[in-house]
């Protein structure tokens, strides 16, 4: 694409030669010729002298040096980075059609041009929406419903009668609808099955991480509100709300019954008990574990979570704890040597 | 089923109109007429007055109020709960059958009523018991025992010789059997991989959660004993031993060779060190990282892991670390002051 | 195996009847007649008297009791153990051969003596290298290239254009090359998707646990490079590069471009935030959370990470906190008293 035609696309101001050919996206470390980058940390700005891309996304501000890369300015570089990329790199979706090798149900409701791949198995009842992808192996439970242009990878679990919007993307392996972790204790100590059998959604746009697990409740609903993306091994139990645009990365973990409302953003690793409330906005630091509900808009860290700056500022005085303890120990000895002094410095009185 | 007869069954004592029918069970919160809800924490109480349930499991104590909800009376509401479930809930548990896209073994033994789902492989020499379901994709290598009335989701992978019980359940996506992460370091800095090929065994009634991992040593055995349930996620490494009706939640992961006792619980993402023995009825909350031995009967937090109340005691004060430094500080200052005064001050022997 | 045999192979000094023979391997405190073990640690050396093992692999130093055991001894008995192991129990890969059950793309290149399983879907362009076993239900996505020798287990994915060296072992369930988690948020607070379709390369020698997933990123690449080891439930995320040798113990999280040295060594459930580096040798204790770049050869644990002497210290004051706070109590009220009592007591120039 040449490079005037990418500026049109992006909204971008361009400096430099138009008629450049851009045929890749790159890193701005690893960039070549024929390489669109970008910067969108000021700490990378010194890379804009040495990269060898025809051409770099910036923000306003550096002027285009002589010979060096042509500048396509914007107020979001990484956001046209991304739209960019949107633009260069063409995804391999397979193409439309039924994998002889699939088995799918008899009266299961394929919309327009979806893709059944190899071995996939879709279940009595099911539907599932046009233009959507099924990947290889992957397994759709009865009465599970898909909506357009979803995309589920390889080896993806939809049980049964599980709900997803449109354009949900579920990554390979992942677990929809497999049933919450409910028992109760039995007067001779074993644990009773709760059966699990209600209803699980996902909303339109979202997204789900590899090898990730959701879980379904007995009773009322696991839900994912729209435009939430959820990254690898995460863990959501049963009867869980999450609210829209929420960002989980990996690993995260969150209990049964809890609300997370809309916004939120947590960092790798974080585990939420069950039966809370998690106040739109909030922001928690990686592995942070949060026992009680939060207000909306806090930043946390540290488990039990307290704010961010406190957890800074308490992480601080941690690392030099034994520090702190030998002063205290001093103080003791000078306030023993203190009192022993005074004890021998005559009160007033006796003079 | 009328109220009467489900009053029955759940050996409640029954307040209000034993001809209603119950249909289904909810939430308190999303209960309707014709649904059978619970209160067991009395902290809802409050929705006694609020439900619109025709009828509420309750332990003695609240009257039944005029047009309000009739009453289930027993001293384990949730019991009770998980038992309606299990009488108004069916599970659609596929039929018996062996679908002609899965690949079986010829010599494989099959029990009756075996259901064995679309493209599921059942490798040579297998056993699988009367009445067990394999769903589709799951895959069951060579020599693989399976009990009777078993249930193996989706896409689990039961690898060669792992022996099951009855009444085991596994979720989609979970690995019994892989390879234990045993590698030895040689001289030339390189791990030589050490060959994990021994015995893992899951005993009757447990349950395994969906994306599980569960490895096989390279002596001895991996053992899950009888009616321990595992959450999704969950990581038991090779050697490890796993008592009897043990709760592990979502993400635990337990290093190799340890053995955690009878009625053990773990909350979600506590980790345990390798060759250990956590004692019978420990409890572990959630994040706990247990380097250490247990004894029995210690609830437990943080990493390393004290006492569940002395960890609250210093998390208490932890949140407060730079106001405690201050003091010291303060403190420091107050002596110097002191100690410049009472030099001053004339010992008693020079007046 | 005659014990002679062994001991030659092993090169290991034979004290004892080398005429045994020797059937099988087991651990010290399970082994019996005809088992060869090992005492690797010296706090298991009590058990040579008592174990029944016909021969136990020890470091030079014990003698040989009289009706006791045969002794192996070498400088290194455990990685003897695991060469004995190699050569006393036989892996049972599966025939070469493709099972008419899996779908084999046609233009896909298999080498000599390729095994693929039942229901294994092989994609368009894949090359997979002579000798090396995909077992059943693993999905080969398009253009993936995989080594010789290597060991693919039920049920993985390697995704679009992922290239494997030779002898990569990846376990059931594993996912390589899933999307990367890379969104720009947008002026209406929705999240953008960044295509995510670069290399992810994984060298020669490296194996991958069970349900493991590593992911591919917008650009440039991921790589895991030779020799490196990753246990079940590791979150590999994009643009992360892993040297060499390293070890990953189960669910441990790598965030998004940090790199990885050769020789690090992360115990279980790691997390290292994204673009960091973690120099050579590094070792990290189980749960360490990881926010800044690391020194080579530093032992860290705790979160922020520490240097592990530290942590170790300031751990052991943390459990006494609210004692030493009550300590700082009371030094406040043993200052204010002498403050009390110095105020009594007449300065000299008042004298």
């Amino acid at each position: 694409m040449k490079l005037r035609e990418l500026a049109e696309h992006l909204q971008c101001r361009l400096e430099g030669d138009g008629d450049l050919t851009i045929e890749r996206v790159a890193g701005i470390e690893h960039a070549g010729p024929g390489d669109l980058t970008f910067i969108a940390n000021p700490k990378y700005q010194g890379f804009l002298e040495s990269t060898l891309a025809s051409a770099v996304l910036v923000t306003p501000g550096p002027t285009r040096s002589e010979g060096g890369p042509a500048l396509l300015v914007c107020e979001r570089p990484y956001l046209a980075f991304a739209q960019a990329l949107g633009l260069l790199v063409h995804a391999s979706l397979p193409a439309p059609g039924i994998d002889s090798s699939s088995v799918v149900a008899s009266d299961a409701e394929l919309g327009d041009a979806v893709s059944i791949g190899a071995n996939a198995v879709i279940g009595s009842r099911t539907r599932i929406g046009a233009r959507s992808v099924v990947f290889p192996g992957a397994v759709i439970g009865p009465g599970a419903v898909i909506g357009s242009d979803c995309v589920i990878h390889a080896r993806v679990s939809i049980r049964e009668r599980v709900q997803l919007g449109n354009r949900v993307v579920v990554q390979d392996g992942a677990v929809i609808g497999s049933d919450g972790f409910g028992f109760v204790k039995q007067a001779d100590g074993t644990h009773l099955k709760i059966p699990q059998h209600a209803a699980v959604v996902i909303e339109d746009d979202v997204e789900i991480g590899a090898n990730t697990t959701i879980d379904r409740p007995a009773v009322g609903e696991t839900r994912v509100r729209a435009g939430t993306k959820i990254d690898n091994l995460v863990q959501i139990a049963h009867g869980v709300t999450i609210g829209e645009r929420v960002l989980f990365a990996a690993q995260v973990g969150i209990a049964g019954s809890t609300v997370v409302e809309d916004d939120v953003v947590l960092a790798g690793q974080v585990g939420v008990a069950g039966h809370l409330r998690i106040g739109k906005g909030v922001v928690a630091t990686a592995q942070t574990g949060v026992p009680n509900s939060v207000d909306p808009g806090v930043m946390i860290s540290g488990y039990p979570d307290i704010p961010n700056r406190d957890w800074l500022k308490s992480s601080a005085v941690f690392r030099n704890l034994p520090a702190l303890k030998k002063r205290v120990v001093e103080l003791e000895q000078r306030i023993a040597e203190l009192e022993e002094k005074l004890a021998a410095c005559r009160p007033p009185s006796e003079t």
